[in-house]
């Protein structure tokens, strides 16, 4: 973006980033400085942090997430991130990498955790044959593992790089397939569970759901954030990129259609989603489910009883050879 | 579109049009039939017509409403079609021809009648000043005027061209926006009002509601109806476009989200909207309204009071010359 004679809305100094949706222009100092309140305001608009609360960040190295651990950290909140690796070709190392520059810069520790360590199986393994999106079996594998860490580092809560693209998508999706179990939950807070014996569930918090893509990618590039770029290259078909998409077509024609409707479906809400029904343990790892086993041991189970399946059809194979 | 040794789903001729939507292919004759039977489904299923009751088409000389009136004709309705003037620049002659000829292709009357004639103004002059979109101003006069057509032809029913994609895109639109009121009235049939003085308010029904754009395309096409080309040189900018051209790109990237969205919503309502309030009348033209005075009163009226200014303020500048 070039400045053509722009001042900023706030301190009318030269402007180089123009935001129609909130018909504002930024210089460098105030676009972060708008970041850094806006996440501020839905920390406290959603009731995410108490004061001095130690939050476990779920970093992957790209720029939702780095932006997310930095702003927290730059807000003074105590923070512990996490990166768990996913064991995705060429993706994964460089996201890593990307994890290991912003710990050394912020200063702090990164937590590490293999999916493929602690399953025994890739998350191509766990995908194949599971008959769902991979992005579906990638986000219940994550979701699980990062709630067991936050738990191990001590944390009650543990934020997610989520931004306001993806929850309009997302809201998108499900306003269209009338899904309204999805609907019901969606809210930037999902509060967590405790437990007597082995792990709750943690407290979820998206405090980046008031910023788009593009302030988020702005700010990156102004902090020099040591971002990993690319993009998954197993998401290609996901259905919440298409949804994504035609949010931007029409935020682009009407600017801020996403901000409306996200933060309309929300003010009618009017609050979060009652407490989920109280959960009995998964009789493999004793996390809290409503099915007798849940669903990340049920991935983890089905795709070892394919593996030991295929493994034994080519004992007998080579066996008749 | 071409046959690359596609056979028809129905009849296993070569078939020259696909439609992923319904994972169907069609040959010419199998997609008229299918035309008519989506109709004749839709009728019977919203209940829309009785057999033998004579139905207002209204008619704008564009692919849908020309199609609708041949697929009525086709399937011995008796229909009476009307088509209202709008004075639009270029497009509007072209609309009238098309009628026209189809009038004459069918043997049927076309009853005509003109918005400037009716209302002494313009379009433009109606909708300048109104502070509302083009279409809505447009849209709010043409149902005013079909109404009233509609009852001095003694017809209970007006049948309009609206097809999946137009009913598609307004949901969208009405669901981003949660517009409560509209959704709550979105149904193929609205049920109309009798009136003990002046006219009531017609039943109105949208017969095309189960067919895409596509389809009637090529039904046009293969019918070789004498549609009118081009688009109409106002609506540009109007937000229902954008919302259809979002459900364009999702349907493309997963087909059926249309249909199955639109049609998900039809059957989650169950039936069809309350029937509305009962209503006073308009002081000025007697039709039935919530308000002292009705919308397109509302707007002539207002129109004319700014002519009149804008006339005054001519004369008084002429004569200080």
């Amino acid at each position: 973006m070039r400045n053509f004679g722009m001042k900023c809305s706030r301190c009318r100094a030269p402007a180089d980033h123009r935001f129609p949706a909130h018909n504002a222009r930024f210089c460098d100092d105030c676009l972060i400085l708008f970041v850094n309140r806006q996440v501020e305001r839905a920390i406290k608009q959603f009731d995410m942090l108490e004061p001095g609360q130690t939050v476990a960040v779920a970093v992957s190295g790209g720029k939702d997430s780095l932006a997310l651990w930095d702003v927290l950290h730059e807000l003074g909140y105590e923070t512990k991130a996490v990166h768990l690796v996913l064991d995705l070709p060429d993706f994964g190392p460089q996201s890593l990498e990307a994890c290991q520059a912003m710990a050394h810069r912020l200063g702090q520790e990164l937590h590490i955790s293999d999916v493929k360590e602690l399953s025994g199986l890739s998350m191509d393994e766990l995908w194949r044959g599971s008959h769902r999106e991979y992005c579906s079996v990638c986000g219940t594998m994550k979701r699980y593992y990062l709630n067991r860490l936050c738990h191990d580092l001590g944390c009650e809560v543990l934020a997610t790089g989520h931004n306001l693209d993806d929850e309009a998508g997302r809201l998108l999706g499900n306003l269209i397939r009338r899904n309204e179990r999805h609907l019901l939950r969606q809210w930037p807070v999902l509060e967590g569970m405790s437990a007597d014996v082995g792990p709750g569930l943690s407290k979820k918090i998206k405090p980046l759901c008031r910023l788009s893509v593009d302030e988020l990618k702005i700010y990156a590039k102004i902090r020099d954030l040591p971002v990993a770029h690319g993009s998954c290259p197993r998401n290609r078909g996901a259905t919440l990129l298409y949804y994504q998409e035609a949010m931007d077509f029409l935020d682009q024609n009407m600017p801020g259609t996403k901000r409306n409707m996200y933060f309309g479906f929300l003010d009618e809400k009017g609050g979060p989603p009652p407490s989920p029904d109280p959960v009995g343990r998964c009789q493999v790892c004793a996390a809290p489910s409503h099915a007798e086993v849940c669903i990340a041991c049920r991935l983890i189970l089905r795709a070892k009883k394919r593996g030991a399946k295929a493994a034994k059809g080519q004992k007998n194979r080579s066996g008749s050879v």
